[in-house]
């Protein structure tokens, strides 16, 4: 078999784990197995060397953020190649030249196009340990690029699609994907299988177990991913196309505090007011997650949306700088709302799902001010200090535990 | 003009020196020079990872440790490209696969075979600073390589060599090369100019301001180099191949406390023996220098060498674990000793300067242990206690600060 393992910068944060990583790969190793492992920077690496970067220059040049940002995962790899070898089996690191791991041009945030996997190949024919950097390829003019945050997962899921890997292992400090944050709800239950589509919904709500791309592009190539603890040898959650288990209802509650409220009061009731002020936070790159537009006073109109928390400064910048172009009267923020969703596949055929989990809050006292739904998902906006107590409302009223 | 210009690590140690290079780095570009800038490792980064990696694995294979150490002029070249768009010069950073940068096979002490300009000459074409690591090549296997201690001045040689530079400024934290270590002959004269011979003896011999492979290369492909400070901007010491002004008998005086003598007592008095003894330590890549074997009592011989300090316990262990096969009753060591040398291509053509060398020493009772010589050269081996006054003696005696 051959096996993909990513490991993620806490599992390789020193010496200790990372000689625990490097055992666990052998383990496979030894039964025959061919072991690709990929790894992100060590620990916080990647934030120091940012930190770094924005001491000497604020508005660094991308590129040579990449430059700079590339040299952590190597470290990552050279280290754990240097601890297989202690532990007496052959092993050899590259990185995204020697790959060669091919993306888009755009730098820091580059999407992956072709990985070459020849010298891959040669080095497991030769029965060692192939050892890669995640999260960073090279574009056509020679460059660096990083593939954004989480992007060693998508890494890992490109390269068991390269390599028709028989299976990608994505290593993280939790067993698998829960019904629930096991620490806000005690008795949430970790899944043996979920869709992939579950899984995207959970990603971008939070859950933080799977980046997002990846598991798209696990879909897109039909790569079935494990997600497993690397802490222990628990089983870990199947994610992949159809869950043959019977299917739930709702499969899982995500709760999503990095989140924040724009308001934009007093609007003309005129067309293109919406476009423009989309269009102008899509230009600088913020991401709008719920929208809500509803009517104001004396002929205007009110726009509400989320954006992540650390998006939020500059939204607010932009727009104050194009109030009048825009024509708020008033632009109002508010950083202490959560964001609580249930997703499931099985919700497609079932239209009750949305009204019960109104229920739910409702009678634990908690009020929604806005409301978001996909085919497989509905998703809640309310006060950040009721999170906690909406999540297990919620999953209690799913039944989620059983 | 297209110059070449080489900082090292300390150089480069910090925020402030980045800035600092940069700015005189974009001096001679805003005067419409090309600028390509070759950087090592910021200050101790490299024997900070040197340390990491001992501490993974004290036998760390050489491909990894190189896959390793990389990363640091990697960092460097980035914050440097940062620096000059902060001062708003456009500036681009290029590893060894970007430029590319081909050497030999070997790891952690490669040499380097060819340099494309390629990319080089389109970025200068471009007007953009081109800052490329140093230290760094990659070999055949498409595998990371580095040129060892120094490797740095090597490569900007190199680069001034294969981009058919007009200069090749190395600067360093002294002002050019002296007549002898200002530090220990207050009267120390800088040198105007200096051949690459001279250059290579005093090199060899402790000087550390250039290192010999990049003299050599110099030497070989013709490249003029300049030594100067990276603090100020004074004149600094030109190196060539033949120098106009008027030849000195002797040009600079140079100590070494890097140096340990081992002796070898008793050896029986049959051929092959000394053979046996270095090749000993060539496998094990010792360097010996002086080398002195003198006949021992009843029929045996004695044989004492020089070896750099931090060779002389491999030495020791790989003479004791062979002590019956070279045939040695006892094996002696001090580690107290120094090499003094004089340095001089006017040498050559007279006879009198090891007489007037030992004459110096003799005057202010130093006793001389062992003597070494070459055409422009003559070393000798001293206590170490006494290698300033011994220094300043034969500086005297030449009459060097003249």
């Amino acid at each position: 078999m051959l096996i993909v393992k990513k490991f993620g910068g806490s599992s390789v944060a020193d010496k200790e784990r990372i000689f625990n990583v490097a055992k666990r790969c052998i383990e496979d190793y030894s039964k025959g197995h061919d072991i690709v492992v990929v790894l992100s920077a060590m620990g916080k690496s990647t934030d120091e060397l940012i930190a770094k970067a924005k001491d000497m220059n604020p508005n660094a040049p991308k590129r040579e953020m990449d430059m700079l940002l590339t040299t952590g995962e190597q470290v990552s790899v050279a280290l754990m190649a240097m601890a297989m070898d202690v532990l007496g089996v052959p092993a050899v690191s590259l990185n995204a030249f020697q790959v060669a791991m091919h993306t888009t041009s755009a730098y820091m945030n580059s999407r992956l196009k072709r990985i070459d996997s020849e010298r891959i190949r040669n080095e497991l024919e030769a029965r060692k340990i192939v050892i890669i950097t995640g999260f960073q390829g090279i574009n056509k003019f020679d460059d660096y690029t990083t593939l954004g945050r989480g992007g060693s997962d998508t890494t890992a899921v490109a390269l068991a699609a390269a390599l028709n890997a028989d299976a990608c292992e994505i290593y993280t400090d939790v067993e698998g994907v829960y019904t629930a944050d096991p620490r806000v709800v005690p008795n949430a239950r970790k899944m043996k299988e979920i869709t992939y589509d579950e899984m995207l919904e959970l990603a971008t709500l939070g859950a933080k177990v799977l980046h997002n791309r990846s598991v798209e592009l696990a879909k897109k190539y039909g790569v079935q991913l494990v997600v497993r603890s690397s802490l222990n040898t628990a089983e870990g959650t199947i994610v992949k196309e159809d869950v043959k288990v019977e299917k739930m209802l709702v499969s899982g509650v995500a709760a999503d505090k990095n989140t924040a409220r724009i308001s934009l009061i007093g609007l003309k009731d005129e067309p293109g007011i919406a476009f423009k002020i989309f269009n102008l936070l899509a230009k600088k790159n913020i991401n709008v997650d719920i929208i809500l537009q509803s009517i104001g006073r004396d002929n205007t109109k009110d726009i509400s949306f989320t954006v992540a928390q650390d998006a939020v400064d500059e939204a607010i910048m932009v727009l104050e700088d194009n109030k009048n172009s825009i024509t708020a009267q008033k632009i109002d923020v508010n950083k202490k709302v959560a964001k609580v969703s249930v997703v499931g596949a099985g919700m497609m055929s079932n239209a009750g799902v949305a009204a019960k989990m109104f229920e739910a809050l409702f009678d634990c006292g908690v009020n929604i001010h806005m409301i978001s739904t996909s085919e497989i998902r509905v998703t809640v906006l309310i006060n950040e200090e009721f999170v906690d107590k909406a999540t297990r409302a919620v999953h209690d009223a799913f039944m989620l535990e059983e």
